[in-house]
């Protein structure tokens, strides 16, 4: 798999990324992950969901990882918890 | 597994679902599931990752599950993620 099948999500609305992961399928891609860090990992599982439920019917979940990474802040290194969920059509 | 064996995350601290996790493991339990919805879903894998990382080092994640769950709101039936965590010891 290619980096360009990776749909990072962030604080847009759901349907931005939905869009995003349909299209990454449309374009020939067989399989996309979503990741996802802090708050938005909320995000990344409804985009997952919406996506697999009202898009791409004959698509399915591959994989969940989670773990956590260390991110620079103001006041040093923080822990961020971060998800990867692979979809496959 | 026994339902007794879930710990199901809302919004109060992480450190209060961590304490759940560690103290079913300590009596006895092999497997936890810890089941989180909606915007829970964030801090559903920080606890998991938390407990994980700095109170049961010798555990691991087994299982991960995604879905959608309808609720009853006041407009009507509205959809919602769900996740599934299972931790082995």
């Amino acid at each position: 798999m290619t980096e360009d099948n990776v749909v990072y999500i962030g604080n847009k609305p759901v349907m931005n990324y939905v869009l995003a992961v349909v299209t990454q399928f449309n374009n020939g891609a067989s399989e996309v992950a979503v990741k996802a860090r802090g708050k938005a990992i909320s995000r990344a599982v409804d985009v997952v969901e919406v996506a697999k439920n009202r898009f791409l019917e004959n698509s399915k979940v591959k994989d969940i990882k989670i773990g956590t990474e260390k991110i620079a802040t103001d006041r040093g290194e923080s822990n961020v918890s971060i998800i990867e969920i692979v979809m496959v059509k």
